[in-house]
């Protein structure tokens, strides 16, 4: 089975920025620390500086009417609302500053039309009723509006609520203090008109920022950090030797530093919230770049992100056994290696091959990566099927060929050359397996040594030590319980086995929900 | 051992909600449901009302300073500037407006600062100069403010910046079409300032809505749910016959309707960008109702909250177990079902007992039950460790007790009585474990009928069908890989196991996070 091919290389970042930190933070001061920080920040995503400096033209383009003396004379001093709209308005990318206009602009409209009404209403009542009737039109306004906006289908425009809130005040208290509040009404609007035209025009002409390409490079983005997240929580199992295992208490904490990949899928797991915000955003833009016919599909990169975060669950899980307690032994872990990498070389592979066909917006129907994902995950299966004597306890193996000294090689893997182990299928096989579980040179630690750790490991848990021996023998019991947890340790291969095989499940489902998406949104169609 | 007692109660909750609105919907209008839905929401949690009614006074006291004569007298138009300020800075919880006042305040005092010296230095500069400087200022204040909002550690003041950016503006602009541009700022501030004040008394003084107190519950409230989902998730495995089960690729856009308590924990996990603001308002309040001394440790909350998401992703795991199209069978489940409830029950209550211990701010070390939950997981440890020969491939099988017809009950759970099974350390258990795994009696399903379902489950995997048996006799392969799926379906139960296992050592952590908090939030020994 050619399911070798370019399945080799795993991508372990070295950790660069912190190197490249630790190595300049050494007889540096704080200031020049702090610039290379922000320098570095920007440096990350232009499009940062591209933002900065267009709030900048905006602002600056809007107190041109003011500074300037033509414009001022023809708007007068009502102008500077436009400024305040600019601040208010000017948001990140385009679909998020035309929500933000729309939400200005209706709620401005609302607020006008009812605050012209509610005065008219209030005038017509005489004018001992009319301070009694605003004031009461403003208690219910503002308690209506924030009761609305706390409701969860309106909690996107909740701007727009503040805006009719404090636009209804303005108006009415205006035109009750100052007279003729259609005048000031429509002043207040053509200002804030005019802020709002500069915003969208600035926003939307001057290098824009897509929601929606940052949404498209965002999933492509979760798709290659899931695969690299396997691929290196694979790949330490596999070369943990227990030898120097941190305390699960202290990296619980979120540390994990050496795991750059771990971190980013992490971060996909918990940004659902930010990417349906982005979604919402796209959703104003009209057609643009590669986007470029209307209703297109945003809300299925919402749907397959979702997939994938359901795909990811499982490399947690996976992570959870790489940094549990209780571990498969090392040379077991060894003896399944060939499987268990190909599978995941597969999956991570097919992953990344799906995030690229996005990236291109192509639609390929996987099927050739697909076939080789299902088939390595069979020969894993199956491999450990033939084998599963090994995972389970050890009274089973006293019946099997004579069970050698467990030995545990150092830090180095030696076992990767046993390219043979994938013809699995014939039975003759088990002897090797066997053999490469427990008949490996003992290399730099002895015998004892390395039973020595393996019961230290074993034994970390339970870690509290809660368990007293009040009845019974000790020494029987401890006996017993060492080997249920030899046992279970061994079960944890199977478990971490499972894991991978669920994630690879869960890939048909997200092929799926890829060509579904492909399909929407018409990628040009590549068999 | 006595890790039976208070563990049979699982409460599913039956979906009160969606079985009152269907028995609503029928011949009711639109406007009446809407009304209903609203008094609902309402009802779910009595501060959303406090809140309204409490933004309709803040803007009703405000509107009184320019509705009642005398105060206008005195602040004139300007104080509609505090109107403004109360419609932005009214949020929900008193620390978020404490934070708003916060960013305002210091925002429009540093750009009033700075517009002050800024329109000196272009006064110096002569009356032709002037207006380019100004509009140069105002590009780069736009322009960094905008860039420093973006940078991660300043997120947070995102609001400040805004502010910063329009107060600028407006002071360095009025100062120069309308002079005296100190008068113009202070008499802005004031009336921010009266409108901040407002804000800020109103909000912490009537029926005010703690941040602290909301973080408290969320916490407590994430404990019942990730207990409750671990219950759910662990019943439905056990009950689950395989006769009805839904497709994968159907459920996994998020529905699983039958599992409300799923639903609780995933938005638990989901909820983490909200658990950390709600910690950031609560740091900005004055110590108040149970939360009596200055310093308190919210940003333990959100610790003990990360462990406890650590713990979620396993009951995440164990939901996928749950969900996964490779089943164990429904005999092997219901053989080591009175170990897995007892472990399952006796880790959720731990779980509902350190969250009613925060609740009530007591610190109680938890030993007798942490030292139950790890009797009854070591006691499923052990069971599996027993009885591995069933959970691996058939072939060991086949040496042991005569293999009988595998069985399928219908949908009742018939096992439930085997409480004797608590005594797995006698060996002597095997046969009767295997018994119960493959001499149920048939109840409803034929023999071959059962058998037609079971193989059903076991090739729905891979769902899609791109493999193709290309090389080989077919039918031998066919049986190969039948052995195989079905070795990695009992390999599954051991899976579960494994996760739940791997769960309770989590909850080690967990009780040493809780410890740490209640160390720190000098909660009230309880030993």
């Amino acid at each position: 089975m050619n399911g070798k091919k370019g399945s080799i290389v795993i991508k372990i970042v070295d950790r660069p920025e912190n190197g490249k930190k630790d190595s300049g933070d050494a007889g540096e001061s704080p200031a020049r620390k702090w610039i290379r920080d922000v320098w570095q920040f920007a440096k990350e995503d232009m499009n940062r500086i591209t933002f900065s400096l267009k709030v900048g033209l905006a602002v600056l383009l809007v107190s041109l009417l003011i500074l300037i003396r033509a414009p001022y004379e023809v708007f007068g001093t009502s102008i500077i609302w436009s400024i305040l709209t600019v601040a208010i308005m000017f948001e990140y990318t385009v679909g998020a500053t035309f929500n933000r206009g729309f939400n200005r602009a209706l709620g401005s409209l609302l607020a006008g039309i009812f605050a012209v009404t509610m005065m008219q209403v209030a005038m017509a009542c005489g004018q001992i009723a009319e301070p009694y009737i605003i004031a009461l039109s403003i208690f219910f306004v503002g308690a209506i509006t924030s009761f609305m906006k706390l409701y969860p289908s309106l909690v996107p425009y909740e701007y727009g609520f503040r805006v009719i809130l404090f636009t209804y005040c303005l108006i009415i208290i205006s035109g009750y203090r100052m007279g003729n509040p259609i005048r000031t009404a429509m002043d207040r609007m053509y200002s804030i008109a005019i802020g709002g035209i500069v915003t969208v025009l600035v926003n939307s002409l001057v290098f824009p920022i897509w929601a929606g390409e940052q949404l498209h490079l965002e999933l492509v983005g979760s798709f290659n950090a899931v695969a690299d997240s396997l691929e290196e929580c694979v790949k330490k199992y596999l070369a943990d030797d227990g030898s120097s295992h941190p305390e699960f208490s202290k990296t619980v904490m979120d540390d994990f530093a050496d795991e750059p990949a771990f971190h980013k899928c992490r971060a996909t797991l918990n940004s659902s919230a930010k990417f349906e915000a982005v979604a919402n955003s796209a959703k104003w833009e009209p057609p643009h770049g590669r986007f470029r016919h209307f209703f297109y599909p945003w809300s299925e990169y919402v749907k397959v992100g979702a997939v994938l975060r359901h795909c990811a669950y499982e490399v947690m899980a996976l992570h959870g056994c790489l940094h549990s307690e209780i571990q498969a032994p090392y040379n077991l872990r060894c003896a399944f290696q060939p499987e268990i990498l190909d599978a995941t070389n597969q999956a991570a592979e097919l992953l990344r091959s799906i995030g690229k066909d996005i990236n291109n917006m192509k639609r390929s129907l996987q099927t050739n990566l697909l076939k080789r994902v299902h088939s390595s995950t069979e020969r894993l299966q199956r491999s450990i099927d033939m084998h599963s004597y090994l995972l389970t306890s050890s009274h089973e193996i006293q019946d099997c060929p004579p069970k050698l000294p467990i030995s545990q090689p150092s830090n180095t893997i030696t076992c990767t050359s046993k390219d043979s182990l994938s013809q699995v299928e014939e039975s003759e096989s088990n002897d090797e397996k066997l053999n490469s579980a427990y008949t490996k040179p003992v290399q730099g630690d002895s015998y004892h040594e390395t039973m020595r750790k393996q019961q230290r490991r074993l034994y970390s848990w339970p870690s509290r030590e809660v368990d007293d021996y009040e009845d019974g023998d000790v020494d029987t019991e401890m006996l017993q319980k060492m080997r249920t947890f030899e046992s279970t340790a061994a079960l944890s291969l199977a478990t971490f086995a499972s894991l991978l095989i669920e994630f690879v499940a869960r890939l048909d489902h997200l092929v799926d929900a890829t060509d579904l998406l492909a399909k929407m949104a018409k990628f040009k169609e590549d068999y």
